[in-house]
């Protein structure tokens, strides 16, 4: 059985089926042309026309979220294939509310107020208009564009970033290397949402973090692989050099679980989640895609998406 | 016209009122006894007695906030003068991400994170779907009302409280005191945000904390007199006495400052924020009162606070 996997988190996806299922072969819309042919199955997202249109022997089409439209209206989508969708797994909003409660956490000083009760110091911090307080969200895959949209209607001026350029509603989207600079320089809290790849590796390095407004945040629900950790932890200083960032929250690191003497674990302006921000859906989701490949496979029934109905 | 002005911000206000009014007197507190006689308006903000005692003919108090409970309190507080406070001048939004930031903090477990990171532990917890934590909001008048809505609109279920019956759009709303045991036994965080009047003082005493669930968490961005205190902190549990009660979001105390050797400052449990929840955004409120000026100078209705209600 071949698989073509095609979304944004697609390591992760092809990690969790290969896990799954041993026999098959799992591979990611990146692949050659060549490892891509002749696939059983398409388990994708917003997938471009071509990855539809060179499969000739297709047994299923499982759509990897619920809304389908994008893919019924992919051209080439042959008719003949019998389409599945997920349930809808909830991890937008499960990010989204990682994310805005990690923009409120620094935005209303809640960093301060724990520090000060440490030493019962009761000092009010000013609340500057949301207007002042700009947002920046590296990757705007679904779930990126789903969180830029989540802190756009909290009312932050939004700033979103993608390799190649897209559009979202009320977001003002960069690209580019030279977009990633204007975009940095311009936010107090970043949320990194970036897919885990050679070209995302520590793209928050030394320099990047360095193009940050002083006392800007860092939110990394992403992946562990986009912040150079020494670098971060450079920038977040210590008491003896006070540092250019206020403070982090990360929940993915290098190595997870993060080792227990590593100093972001200790380090007062950082805080630790263990891979939580969105944990079950995806697991949820990856759980429905291997029970649809069982069901396809042994010729189970499956409800599947009706194309004139459009679901 | 003359305006007198007692507020922390009072030259602020003074410049603001005076540009938007050229022809009135705008005067601050400071000003001397023979400036500040026969004002026809007092704007003001927990004024000392002596500048509602040495007027004799107002045509009108506007209380420069939501909470009318001091202003009320206060000796010589003329009984037939009209009585408008500010709405809501952003503060719904300041208070509603208040509340949801604390409700986001219990239910993404944001406090054992905290607590496990101080002993480097990585340990997800299980996150429920919001539909299994209903949010009680304890009042429901402007504020209130906004920050249900918000909730509600941020995907948890919201049951609201208020002494007479109210409808608010998709918040189950309770009414009574048998209708506040049956929201109390169900809501997984409880927001108060109550005036402070003889019937609020100590709605929450410890017969009332008691028909919370277990593991329930309270948010108190409203008045410090809402909660005893000693029963909260009896809730909360200590080392040896594991308590009834998750933990509390407060930022509201019988004594502020909170005195530093409150056991508030220094339980586990607990998050001390020092009255910040809404402070008046300056602009939208001396928007407000410009146009409250206008209204009792022009005969307008205005809806004036019923000293007798208490709000």
């Amino acid at each position: 059985m071949k698989i073509v996997v095609h979304i944004d988190e697609a390591a992760q996806w092809q990690e969790a089926l290969s896990d799954a299922l041993p026999q098959a072969t799992v591979v990611t819309s990146d692949a050659s042309a060549d490892e891509r042919k002749n696939a059983d199955y398409l388990a994708i997202w917003k997938a471009p026309a071509h990855l539809l249109q060179e499969q000739t022997q297709l047994k299923g089409i499982i759509n990897l979220g619920a809304g389908v439209d994008y893919l019924l209206k992919t051209p080439g989508l042959p008719r003949d294939v019998p389409i599945v969708k997920l349930r809808d797994a909830g991890m937008g909003e499960l990010m989204a509310d990682y994310a805005l409660y990690g923009v409120l956490h620094f935005y209303r000083s809640m960093d301060r107020y724990l520090t000060q009760q440490q030493s019962a110091t009761w000092q009010p911090q000013e609340v500057v208009d949301k207007s002042q307080w700009p947002v920046g969200v590296l990757g705007l895959g679904a779930i990126g564009g789903y969180v830029a949209s989540a802190l756009q209607q909290a009312g932050f001026p939004v700033l979103g970033w993608s390799r190649s350029p897209k559009q979202i509603n009320g977001v003002h989207c960069f690209h580019g290397d030279d977009g990633l600079t204007e975009l940095l320089g311009q936010v107090q809290s970043l949320i990194t949402i970036l897919p885990d790849t050679a070209a995302t590796k520590h793209i928050l390095n030394a320099e990047r973090l360095a193009q940050l407004p002083k006392g800007a945040s860092v939110i990394n629900p992403g992946r562990g692989s986009l912040i150079d950790e020494q670098a971060l932890l450079h920038a977040l200083g210590s008491t003896d050099q006070p540092g250019h960032l206020r403070g982090a929250l990360l929940d993915v690191f290098h190595e997870e679980p993060l080792p227990t003497n590593n100093p972001l674990w200790q380090h007062p302006k950082v805080i630790v989640t263990p891979h939580m921000a969105a944990p079950t859906p995806l697991n949820d989701a990856i759980d429905q895609v291997i029970s649809y490949l069982h069901a396809f496979e042994s010729g189970e029934k499956l409800s599947t998406v009706n194309p004139d109905a459009g679901y």
